[in-house]
């Protein structure tokens, strides 16, 4: 391992024990990945079935674009690497993170039908990548679910393609895709709009006495 | 202690102690449970009545296929060792997690008059033992809650034979029963179970604003 | 520092320093004592004003029953003393822990015009002391909440004469007391009667859909 | 850095981390000062743009002021510091704290249009500084949030001066400020007015069955 890779592998699995805490890649759901290198496109990339909360940094597997394991382990990368791979594609990420978290897993599917939700107003916006002001409406677009990872990875491109400012979208029934320049913003992207959903979610069912 | 039985006692007490942080295990409730060995029957068993927030590996005790204690303690083994004992038996099992979650309990309380309730369309589902696709019913029975225990396990048993399929069940007002080939499969489990649990939980509260 | 009030002081410490992480005793609230001696009555008890997610056993208090401190300390004993030292005089307890959690907190006002609420059902219930069936219905009193610390020992005195066989009590839009023969016991029905508490009040919350 | 300076450091960027693991910061939200010294005005500020979850001492950053950054550090400080500069001068309070987490902003909204929100009867009020029975009538006022930081910083202090009792207040779809005489103190203040936040979010969402 290079020390450019130990160090991104060091911070992938420290960034996935944290998640796991919260309860946002319980039961080895989620996946975590971040560039080495551009060309060849070299991922690092969380590997499938580990559980999260114990996930180490010699587990961290390094992928190509076609998403086959070029590093020496011998376990499977995540089955959603293509849409990791997609991603940093479509948008020159530096990092992906992938999480399923209870309010994202339930918005994604109050708001199905309406293809996404728009998230105004609130002063968390102010964190994501190029939004300066709480007076914004950022538009989380929400794609169905499905077990064909190619057509998933299309799906996701389109949607990248029509929305060139969201900065994630969700899976229905399945969780929130989010990325950044490196890891330590796609993280921040991660905490912000879990919190955001979560304050949707609640704000929802809130009601106001006296 | 044998290396097996050391390794099989550090895991569980860990396991333990992870499920007590998150709410999972208060109150010295909740038991923990994996095979040792298989003819003749033993397990690795947490004790009654000790805080699992606290527990070490050299608590837990090994149990014969009567819940007789043959290590070398003075504690008791958990009133519910005869339902692992049978789940280890009907369905070959090599670990057993019982939880007193908040929303197991109150989920196996609402849905009782039902006899189970259906969990479908979930991503999470990918992660049960046998389940490819998030286009799948998994269906969690609810037996009603005994003090007798014998009555009990055989009642587990039946569930088990009318249900080949189910990850788990839940005991009415009580909590969660789930288990894995492994320990580690059933710990997933036990995290997949419990998010589905609070995601169907919180799905019945919410609404939809604008 | 004897050695017997050492390790009391420091596990009431340590139990203090848990119940902070899970916010049952945010902003100095709350309080824990444990019984040292009973002839004269000697009680370790956390002092007032500090923050119990940083208490250390060196600050832990020795009060009489007066509840005077008479151990070589500065601090001031928390203002509720009197209401354990009469807890440990009615009811013999060995430790009397006090929380200000969310949902005791809430429930103690929801039901306060009943004087209390009855918790049945719960297998949770049989880790209460006595307590041997989840067939149980177990009566939490509620108390006015009072400044005048001689009344509302009284008020506590009354109430435990009543209600012999409660483990517990809340004092309205306050939080819960309860007690234990040790302190191990006093733990664990606090983490009970918690999640009792938070069963209870989200279950008035809770619909069924389809 | 001064032997003061350190410790202050240390203190807030353990505060800091704290406020991280209960999700009050997240995403690089939130900003903690301590008054290092008042004449000249010098304040220990957390840097902008910083994991609060990964806050060292070293990263603490010295401000004057103007808030600008007068110790050896190459970051920026806090968009907010004039907020906490307005803050320490009109209450001279020893240290200011701002949170952002789920219960204020949603509350911040729901009560915006009331100019603020009443909580009153709660034990928990007698953690305030000033505050010693529950009989307690605590007004926290709702501002406007805005992006014009000079307005906002004269917008802070006419509240502070028409709520001359008031702990704190509420930015909205923002967050909570508050203060105290010293960090401990404004500390304690966070967590009793997010505990609080908290009780009334879910109280008026709280029903009574039976």
């Amino acid at each position: 391992m290079s020390d450019s890779f130990a160090q991104i592998a060091s911070s992938l699995a420290a960034t996935a024990r944290g998640f796991h805490l919260r309860g946002w890649v319980l039961g080895t759901s989620g996946n975590l990945s971040a560039v080495v290198d551009r060309e060849p496109l070299r991922l690092a990339m969380s590997p499938s079935g580990v559980d999260k909360g114990a996930l180490l940094a010699e587990q961290i597997l390094m992928i190509d674009e076609q998403a086959r394991v070029v590093s020496d382990h011998r376990a499977r990368a995540s089955d959603e690497s293509p849409l990791h791979i997609r991603i940093v594609t479509e948008r020159g990420a530096g990092a992906v993170l992938h999480t399923h978290s209870i309010w994202s897993t339930m918005l994604s599917d109050t708001y199905a039908d309406d293809g996404g939700l728009a998230i105004e107003g609130y002063e968390m916006l102010k964190g994501l990548e190029g939004v300066t002001t709480h007076e914004h409406s950022e538009w989380l677009p929400i794609l169905e679910n499905s077990q064909d990872m190619r057509a998933l990875a299309d799906s996701v491109a389109d949607t990248l393609r029509q929305h060139k400012d969201a900065h994630g979208f969700l899976l229905r029934r399945h969780g929130l895709y989010t990325w950044g320049n490196d890891l330590a913003q796609a993280k921040r992207h991660v905490e912000i709009l879990e919190f955001l959903l979560e304050a949707v979610g609640r704000a929802n069912s809130m009601t106001k006495k006296q």
